[in-house]
């Protein structure tokens, strides 16, 4: 059951359209935010928000969707659909549209679940500075999301020409190395939410680690700021550190739980 | 008046929408071609849908609408809008969707116009194998255009981070250099109808050029099907050659002015 709010009110899920004039579904103009509301709101949405609104600001994006209007969007979706777990998606185009959804979501695990990935050379491109927005231009992250389902895998890791890694499809990952954490900078990658609680609670260092190192990392560590921290514990098909989810994974996972409820 | 084709039967403009649930709309996820009409039928149809469909399958689109759905949208859409000259937009999602929308376009002009452009270092990344296809997820275009039509020009030239010229935004571009035509390799950008029709007609050669050699060329041309060639004549504000349209855009306008009346 999803509860919808398009561009004023609550509207009925199966008749929630978006007009073929569009900027967002003409050409994918437009930009998104995926939340985790707890207990009927959303803990993060202040972020989100600064997020959505900067990368507005960077594309030259207007007219958007005022502040006030998506807090309050968002507020009388979460009145309407309980204080359960929920995602909350906001989607916001120049038209202006604002449609804010929320879906019911399983509960945070208590700890970090282990995952598998696939690693994809030449799916991270530093110079994209459009991939620097969380936009309705999504496809090359569909591109890959879907390339890793195909394989049977959770997750894919984006790695440059080289075969450094960048980011994954659709999580900020972190990698345990030498006893450090360590994260690529947000070149060409989403600057995620999570990205940045989880960078200051593990005093991460930014670095695009080259193929070997993070190959033999102890521990591969996906987050976003839907579903907390896995602990990846497969790269196509090789064991990453003993293949079971390791102390940062914990840390991360305990970091993102306590922002989520705060 | 725009006429349009949605889902089977021809609709109200107003009232044309996608539902939200629709991959194009939710993610960019999509593919579109536009196309130019002439006296009631579109001369490039195969060769557009070839592409089109060629780019759902690299990018594992399905379901998509089928051809003979598509041939039958675009001649009900033009049978109702009449033979004037025409703008039509084909639109495809993996719902699958199918959307025709067809437009009055202007008689293209007897012979290529002088235009305006700015270039854009770093907007062209070779790796990009997305911008391969002419996709809804067309942020980082609309950007381009939207930058050069704030700097008072028609067009943006695309270069990579070390300034060779990739293609514009949005055309595919021709340079004389030495008495060649010359065109980047479809590498991270889009293999355009029109600039297939004008490499072949000029006998181009492809080389990504450097920024010294783009820049000193004699003549640069852009071109899409949608309008035929035109002559850029000034670049960042220093004149093109001699600044004024040349032999080569006047083949190339005549090479497309063929092909659209075929």
């Amino acid at each position: 059951v999803t509860t919808v709010w398009l561009d004023g009110a609550l509207v009925t899920p199966a008749g929630a359209a978006l007009s073929i004039d569009d900027p967002g579904v003409r050409w994918g103009e437009g930009l998104f935010e995926t939340m985790r509301a707890e207990d009927g709101r959303v803990p993060l949405l202040g972020r989100h928000l600064d997020r959505l609104e900067a990368s507005a600001r960077a594309l030259g994006l207007a007219p958007m969707p005022g502040r006030a209007e998506m807090e309050e969007a968002v507020a009388a979706v979460l009145a309407a659909a309980g204080r359960s777990p929920a995602r909350v998606r906001l989607t916001a185009t120049p038209r202006p549209t604002l449609l804010v959804e929320a879906t019911p979501e399983e509960p945070l695990p208590p700890g970090p679940p282990g995952v598998r990935a696939i690693a994809l050379r030449g799916a991270w491109l530093p110079g994209n500075r459009i991939a620097e927005h969380k936009s309705l231009s999504n496809l090359a992250l569909r591109d890959a999301a879907r390339r890793a389902a195909r394989a049977g895998a959770d997750h894919a890791l984006l790695l440059d020409e080289s075969g450094r890694l960048g980011e994954a499809a659709i999580a900020s990952v972190f990698c345990a190395v030498d006893g450090e954490a360590v994260t690529a900078p947000a070149r060409g990658l989403l600057p995620g939410v999570s990205r940045e609680i989880v960078a200051e609670a593990l005093g991460a260092r930014e670095e695009a680690l080259e193929e070997a190192a993070w190959r033999g990392a102890r521990e591969i560590v996906v987050v976003n700021s839907l579903r907390g921290a896995a602990a990846v514990v497969e790269v196509d098909g090789a064991p990453v550190g003993d293949g079971r989810p390791g102390p940062m994974a914990r840390r991360a996972h305990e970091a993102l739980r306590e922002a989520l409820a705060a």
